[in-house]
Order: C-alpha cells, then sequence, then structure tokens
C-alpha cells in the first residue's frame, strides 16, 4: 500500500506566509510530509508561517521551493490540480471524495502531485495544462472559495482516509508517463494539430482541453505515450516532406513500414 | 430534509480572533450560518476576525456571544462535542464520518449544536458532560491537535456533505457517445493512420489495441467524439489532397481556419 507521506502538496505561488505555515501543520496532522512552493511570495522561514504551522515545523523546515510549477512536478507521474471554479476547461472536475479514492489508487505504483493555486484567483488555465485531472472540493454554491490552508486541510484528510481504506480492487493501477514527458507530449500534439490546420494557431488551447481531458481521465502509460509521440510525429512527416515519398511509395507497392 | 443552516456551531473560549474569522468563513463556505461564542478571549468585531472571515463577513456579524454553555446550547436538542484527546470519557467517540451521517438523519426532527474547545486544551470534562455524544476527527496518531478553524472546516464539510445525501451511484455518470460512432471512429482512425504510414497495413491492429485502451479508460462523451473525428479528417487531408492547399495558404500568410 502506499504510505501518504510519499504523496507531494504544491502551492503555486502562495502569497500569505500564514497560510504556508497552516497547509504545514494541516499535512502533519494527516501524515504528510511533502510540501512545495512554487514562486512563493511569502516565506516559509517567516515568524507568520512558524506561528501557525506549530509542531508542522519540521514540515515547514522541509520545504521544497521551486522557481516553476514544472520542476516542482518533475519527479512525479499523477498530476491533479484543485479549482473551486466551474466553467471553461473545468468541467471534468472530480468531487474531492472520489478523486481521493481514485488518487489512493493509484498512489501504489504513481508518484502523486497535488497542487493549490495561489489565495487570490486559484490555478490559471496555464497551470492546469500540466495538470492530468482536476480536483473539487464540494461547498455551498453561494460561497465556494476556500481559505488555502483549508482546502489543504480538506484535500489531505481525505487523502488519509482513502488510503487508509481497504483497495477497492485487487489489480494494481499501472505506473503512468512521467509529468514532464506528458506535458511535452501535449506540446508536440498542440503543435502539430496547428500545423495541419486543425487548430487555429491565435487559440489553440480550447480544443486542446478537451483532448487533455480525455487523456487525463485515462492517464497515459509508457508504451503510450510513445505511441502517441509517434502518431505526431508520423502526421508532421506525412503532412510535410513525407507527403510525396509516401505517395511514391505508395505507388510503388512497398509495404509503408 | 434538515437544511444545514439549522446547525449550530459553538465556539467555547475561542482564544484567538483569526480563528473565528476562519470559522465564519468555513461555516459560510459550507452553507452554515449559526456560529456562536462562549466566553471569547477574541472579539468577532476585531480587525483580525474580519480579515480571515473574508465573505463570510455576514456569519461573522451575526455570531451571537453566551457567557456560559448552557446558555449558548438552550434552544439545542442535540449536543455534540468534539475531541481529539483520547481517554476517559472520551473512549466513546465516533469518527467525524460516522458521526456526521447519524447527525445528518437526526437534524429532520432534532436542533442540533456542535461543540468545539479552546486553542490550547480543547473541551474540558465539565464541558463533555453537556455533550450528548462526541465526535472525533481522524488525524495521523503523531499529531492529532488541529487549528480550531481547521476543525471547523473539517465537520462543516462533513456535515455539509452527510445532509445533501446524495446516494453514492444516484450520482449520474455523464453520458458517453453511442458505442457504435465510436467503433466508427476508430475505423476511421485506423484507416488513417494506415495511410500516413504510422500503422502497417498488414497488422494495423496491434497498436490499435493500445489506442482503443486508452479511449476505453476515459470513455469518450458526444463532443469529445466530435473532436476526435475532426483531428482524423484534419490528418487525412494535410496528408493528402489538403497539404499543397494549405502550403499556399500558409505562405500566402492566411489564417488557417
Amino acid at each position: 500500500m502506499a504510505a501518504i507521506a510519499d504523496i507531494a502538496f504544491v502551492l503555486f505561488r502562495p502569497q500569505q506566509a500564514g497560510n504556508i505555515g497552516a497547509a504545514a501543520r494541516a499535512l502533519r496532522n494527516m501524515g504528510l510530509r511533502d510540501l512545495r512552493l512554487v514562486a512563493p511570495a511569502a516565506s516559509s522561514r517567516s515568524r507568520a508561517a512558524h506561528a501557525m504551522a506549530v509542531h508542522g515545523d519540521d514540515v515547514l523546515a522541509a520545504t521544497a521551493v521551486h522557481p516553476d510549477l514544472k520542476s516542482a512536478l518533475a519527479d512525479r507521474t499523477i498530476v491533479a490540480g484543485t479549482t473551486c471554479r466551474r466553467g471553461l476547461y473545468r468541467s471534468g472536475a472530480i468531487a474531492l471524495r472520489d478523486a481521493a479514492r481514485e488518487l489512493a489508487d493509484a498512489a501504489a505504483t504513481n508518484r502523486i502531485a497535488i497542487v493549490f493555486g495561489p489565495e487570490d484567483h486559484g490555478l490559471a488555465n496555464r497551470e492546469l495544462k500540466l495538470c492530468h485531472r482536476l480536483i473539487t472540493i464540494p461547498t455551498a454554491p453561494e460561497y465556494p472559495s476556500l481559505n488555502l490552508a483549508q482546502a489543504v486541510m480538506l484535500v489531505a484528510y481525505e487523502m488519509m482516509l482513502a488510503l487508509a481504506a481497504p483497495p477497492r480492487d485487487a489489480a494494481p493501477a499501472p505506473e503512468l508517463a512521467p509529468a514532464p514527458e506528458v506535458a511535452a507530449m501535449f506540446e508536440r500534439m498542440k503543435e502539430t494539430l496547428v500545423a495541419i490546420g486543425f487548430l487555429p494557431a491565435e487559440n489553440p488551447d480550447h480544443i486542446m482541453f478537451a483532448l487533455r481531458e480525455i487523456f487525463g481521465r485515462s492517464g497515459i502509460r509508457p508504451r503510450e505515450l510513445e505511441i502517441l509521440n509517434g502518431i505526431t510525429s508520423q502526421i508532421r512527416w506525412a503532412a510535410g516532406d513525407g507527403h510525396r515519398a509516401l505517395a511514391e511509395k505508395r505507388r510503388a507497392g512497398m509495404k509503408l513500414r
């Protein structure tokens, strides 16, 4: 069974030291230890952070600071983003309790990160692109915006309970491809779909979000990643210089591969 | 069904204004409104309280202050105390999720209060005597002491979910595209990948199984099916007759779509 301490919580551009400290305490309360900060506007070494961390000060002291989200996720295979907003690109978000159960099942063979946006705006679409799935925390519809550390606590609590529960089915979830390689694959896919005129160059992201959502639901395994990269390369080749060569080969009745 | 707004959260001798404000925000997030303070050491009117309440300021403003626990509970029929300590008088404590379910069942015909102790010590035995049942919040055993507002958030969240109680399987799964249309999409995808030379014409199925598996895991919704069909068509167009036209358009600096 996966240990809860292996799950990374990533705060993207946190603004307030008190929230960083309170998040560290929340993680410690639930048995988590891996807190990562991306370009924080406040210091985890500040007095305000320490005052809120209380006995979570060891988690706080061990906090890693990263310059960008990509580097914070470099060693992860599943990245889940949290959002309280509904709307475009966020319709596929899974309610926290269900998401926690899915992540707990996957945790035996995967390295998981859960990402939280800044206090004022949450995660923007740019960050969501690096997430394979989206978690939404149920709230009253009138006021869905949670304090950052409160959101961290709810997710940590649900993850702890989900990991403590007996696994739902015996088949272990397969290991997925590393997050940076998946991100690079999507980038190439987007460029290719723009190059062949399927996606408009001025706004390729709208449709790309739908594609990311499909693949995010399924998860991409290392061999599948190779296949998808292979398809993308072949499309470019076929749509570009390879076009003529292919037609000639075909005329000559040659095997294509 | 009982409304969640009817449930009272009672903070017994809270010490810090920030926690009172954060508790008000947490209640508002989860649709609760009835916050009661017993002999608070900090004011709900203070700036620190308001800063943490954000849009929970209406809950904060409506907070009732009571001189003792008894008067705060005067109109209630069920009182649940929260504790993170084990030991005498606390062995009967019920884990939060189960307790929330029981309280939600009881709420239809009862007026419920949930009581939280001060930051430093929690509820003492004297207060526990006024409680009809005890709730314990699961934590890692090494550090069970939660921030007061975090404890309020977890209980409010579980109460909201228990009262909303959509039976787990009643949540409608999204409708997927009709199976025949998905099968036809795969057929077109295969032909296209053969046509551009990615799949060998003599044995295209080996790789296609891998693709079917990815999409099988995710499931494909109707709009997503359209997108996938669109991509396939565009690849054929770009790799075939469209190739020259596309190159000309690009040279002419025209928008592609």
